[in-house]
């Protein structure tokens, strides 16, 4: 296990490549696919000046446009890298503009809504091929992207029955070169394990720091002083782009819905040996849920330093001391 | 801010200090108590032969035995260090044995119920002074203590009425020495804003954890693939100690169930919102959230490195691709 990108390549995968958002992912797109020089030739566009200015700044892409369209036109493969919301209009905009046999693919943690909404406005000669990369940080933005976000991380390619294969194989070679694993799944079935693996746990930690902000000043004030006894984790991913969870929330909405079903049915059953002092059945899955952390750590996902690794202690062993 | 511990004392602290139970907590305070020689002399105790095999293999401690009494006979400072759940025991084992004006504390999560607990057994000539540290890690056991635990961590006293003065005192100038902050509050607001801050987080993340390994198997692999997307942040704390956790919500009963209950009304506004496809109600709480990882990491009490600093990548930017 590694988290290194490895040498460039030999040839570039791709000779256009548009990047459409220079966010997070879109940003460590760029960054590796340069890196790797997995494209000839890339062209980002973003609607925010201030992105764009970061862009430019920080020399990410060939050509940095405020057009979606005018990246898109000449591309060989365009990569939608908004919040999920933004697709259709996406689409819409881009697809008189594609060249014949220009593959589209997204970065969306939603897949079933995207294929509904995007593939209606693509023209007949050009390839969607919807991915979506499992990797990311809570910070948003240009800045915020790195080249080696997608090292051993999982990117999950979706494409509908009759995706021209060729189109999927350079989708994923694109992936592989950025150090992703990849694998290929239905769209419905991604977006049910990833409402449990996701967006429920970002909507519970969205839903606990707004049960704590909503108390009363003073009590918001221990909150923040004892939050190294658990809390603080939930604030990470609590602080994660609106936006772009806005926007999963309500395009996943079914799977969402369903995942948060078997959750709440599960904490109402922890509530009641909570009630009735049941230790041994606290104790069981208590124990349980060891298991899956292990398995996590065993397969390079997480790490196996203490407290994350965060900080560094003095002695070398780990701590939230910082 | 740093996470150092500083130079030794001048002159100790304590002369006598007994520590009843040497896992994460009781082995990071003999060790910081070493490192500061914050007191002559170090009994530990621990009813498991493992433990003490660590204990002493580990040189924790100038005696380590098994019996409570025996570590706490002659003690000026007792530091029960054991799952709350066994502190009434140790208490009346303990209670008869102690010289006449040693200070009894402990590291509980759960304050009122150890009070109530502890309180009956221990003699007229002692003092309770209880106490609870908000610092730890996923680990248990001797070997996952270290000397910096407690550094720029909040410890909170919670001694009863008519607590001698001077104990508590004694009890502060410790924990300080040990690198913690110390703030005195009545134990029944410790344990609800603890309920928020760490109990209810804590259960979430067993329950959520739960409901992922309660799915068939296939299932079971995806979720620990794509972990990355926000799950794997929750099964660091769903690998606590077991016993540690029962305990604490055996004991703190009451308000844990008032705690769950705003988070659970909370959760069904949430679901509401998703529902009915309430953009701005989810954009607004989204956004709301951040504020209180803004105050956590300015108040020092967490990293601001993305992801927690996670591994690092090899361009220095912080990735989880480890």
């Amino acid at each position: 296990m590694t988290d290194r990108l490895g040498p460039p390549l030999a040839a570039p995968l791709v000779e256009r490549l548009a990047i459409i958002g220079v966010g997070l992912i879109g940003s460590s797109i760029v960054r590796a696919a340069r890196r790797k020089r997995a494209a000839r030739f890339i062209a980002v566009a973003d609607v925010s000046r201030e992105a764009r200015e970061r862009a430019a700044a920080l020399k990410l892409g060939d050509a940095v446009v405020a057009s979606a369209a005018e990246a898109a036109a000449d591309a060989d493969l365009v990569i939608l890298c908004a919040p999920v919301g933004a697709d259709e209009a996406l689409a819409r905009e881009i697809g008189p503009a594609l060249k014949k046999g220009a593959i589209v693919s997204d970065v969306g943690s939603v897949k079933g809504a995207v294929i509904a909404a995007a593939t209606p406005y693509l023209p007949a000669g050009a390839h969607f091929v919807p991915a979506h990369p499992v990797a990311g940080t809570e910070l948003s933005g240009p800045d915020a992207g790195f080249a080696t976000l997608f090292v051993n991380r999982w990117c999950v390619l979706t494409p509908p029955e009759g995706t021209d294969p060729e189109a999927v194989e350079r989708v994923r070679a694109l992936w592989e070169a950025l150090g992703a694993n990849v694998e290929t799944m239905d769209a419905a079935r991604h977006d049910l394990v990833l409402a449990i693996t996701s967006h429920v746990p970002h909507l519970i930690a969205y839903n606990i720091v707004g049960t704590a902000y909503d108390l009363e000043e003073t009590t918001r004030g221990e909150v923040i002083k004892f939050s190294a006894g658990g809390f603080r984790d939930f604030t990470r991913i609590a602080a994660s782009d609106p936006t772009m969870w806005r926007d999963v929330f309500l395009n996943n909405r079914e799977a969402v819905l369903e995942a948060l079903g078997r959750f709440t049915e599960d904490l109402s059953a922890l509530q009641r040996m909570i009630r009735r002092g049941d230790g041994d059945g606290l104790f069981e899955l208590f124990s349980r849920t060891r298991a899956i952390r292990r398995g996590i750590v065993e397969q390079g996902q997480e790490t196996a330093a203490p407290d994350f690794g965060r900080g560094r202690a003095e002695d070398g062993n780990g701590s939230g001391g910082k």
